[in-house]
């Protein structure tokens, strides 16, 4: 079963350009978009994406730092709209080797852009914009990827795991206002790990080795306040609950409707096979009730 | 060379005592106030405290949930004055196994003592004091062990440096309000790594494998906000510098005043052989200037 995207989409439309990191997010919404009826044409960036999840639609493999290359590879595809997804590894700026365009955007772009990893994000998008382009969000085209409210899974937190939510949130949300990582690890009220570039797998096995004895602890993967969400949400799936589960822990907390699930048969799947809980957290909900909650 | 206590001290005193955990700190505090005349008496915490370098001084060794057995011995050694001093791990609340005083004791505690690091140890203050003691801050009687305001190295930030020091004090700060860690490492204005339980050797080693070719990164350690100085103040010492230096780091900064530095001479003499600085930072200034800085 495939999902079909719920958007209208205008079978003369430009190609859409996917600016694609790793993971399977690319490759299905490439799908989706050609099964709607319109062209895609995808950059595999390279070191970031899959080449054999993208063989079956048009591309070319670039360097992040050819800038140059990518968007006259664009423009001749006859690209407008741009789409940037997968997971992307934040490249040291020493090992980018920028093409002359590169280094002209990355002159533009400036110091500010390296003072956060949101800082980034958002100058890249609005470079492609100044650039002629339009950059639309990867859920406009696959609605079905955004994680939903409420539970997916069968098994629901209690109090003890509701508690360390709560605290979660309050941990992420004040690392998110500093721009920092998105991720943290709660057990018994006790932060176990707290996520930088380290990414959230390698935190999760950090937090299994620092766990403590007692009922398991809680993921929270939040949205940064404000963040660019047309990238980088935060994504969960299988993998994310195997690994949850390898440390412990005993669910997963994320932001509703700005969450990203790739695949959501196989998260519920692994989540039900491991016995851990999947909630979708309404971030207006915990703004307004705080710790009251 | 010895410090000598700065404080007038009153041989007739009673004992102080000292609740002693790990690191070089309790052996020091105990020498210095002897020497200037007071007697000590130290309750060695298994597990966490070195009993080799408090065999010189009248003690005993006692579990952390003995609380029970805790007074009574602080009491029969005529304490009224306490002091916390050295590394506690925090124990999982499962290894605890209090003891009857210790389960009152826990009760009134309470819950919310485990809601973060710092509810707890203010907690301990607390029912410390409600048992009658008056619980002091090491530095009152070492006062040379609070780290000074400016540079200690010969190696001073350059500009880079000096950037990466403010995006970390930033980050730190968020993390100190959530009540969580008091440590990040930030290089090139990419956070590498944030400390939550792990441990600041632990963060320093995770930092050096997430290392960006270029430049090295800072270590940043503060004190939370409206922390309990009387317990729990970040410590830095030799073995700081060296993990630090060990993870390409340039140098480390941390809150003047409100950091403990065990063996100043050491700490200073490790910074100059690895080349790193060590600046200790105004918080007050910190939070005047902002990012303006």
């Amino acid at each position: 079963m495939r999902a079909a995207p719920t958007l209208p989409v205008n079978p003369t439309a430009t190609p859409l350009g996917i600016l694609a990191g790793g993971g399977p997010l690319p490759a299905r919404l490439a799908d989706a978009v050609r099964q709607a009826g319109r062209p895609v044409f995808l950059i595999a960036l390279k070191g970031h994406a899959d080449p054999a999840t993208l063989a079956a639609y048009p591309h070319t493999v670039l360097r992040m730092g050819a800038a140059g290359a990518i968007l006259d590879a664009l423009r001749e595809a006859g690209c407008r709209e741009l789409v940037l997804i997968g997971t992307v590894r934040r490249p040291p700026l020493a090992s980018l080797r920028p093409d002359p365009t590169g280094l002209r955007l990355l002159a533009r772009v400036g110091r500010a852009a390296f003072a956060g990893d949101d800082g980034l994000l958002a100058a890249v998008i609005r470079t492609l914009e100044d650039e002629g382009f339009h950059v639309r969000a990867a859920q406009d085209f696959l609605p079905a990827i955004l994680a939903p409210a409420g539970l997916l899974s069968r098994a629901a937190p209690d109090a003890a795991a509701t508690a360390d939510i709560a605290r979660g949130v309050a941990v992420a949300r004040a690392l998110g206002a500093a721009d920092t990582g998105q991720g943290c690890v709660v057990q018994g009220g006790l932060v176990l790990a707290v996520e930088a570039i380290e990414g959230t797998d390698a935190m999760l096995a950090r937090a299994g080795t620092l766990a403590r004895p007692g009922p398991g602890g809680v993921l929270v993967k939040l949205v940064k306040p404000g963040q660019e969400t047309r990238a980088d949400l935060p994504t969960i799936g299988a993998r994310t609950v195997r690994a949850a589960a390898a440390a412990g822990l005993r669910g997963i907390a994320y932001a509703a409707q700005a969450t990203l699930i790739a695949d959501r048969a196989a998260l519920i799947q692994a989540a039900d096979e491991a016995g851990l809980f999947l909630l979708g957290l309404d971030l207006d909900t915990i703004t307004r009730t705080g710790d009251d909650s």
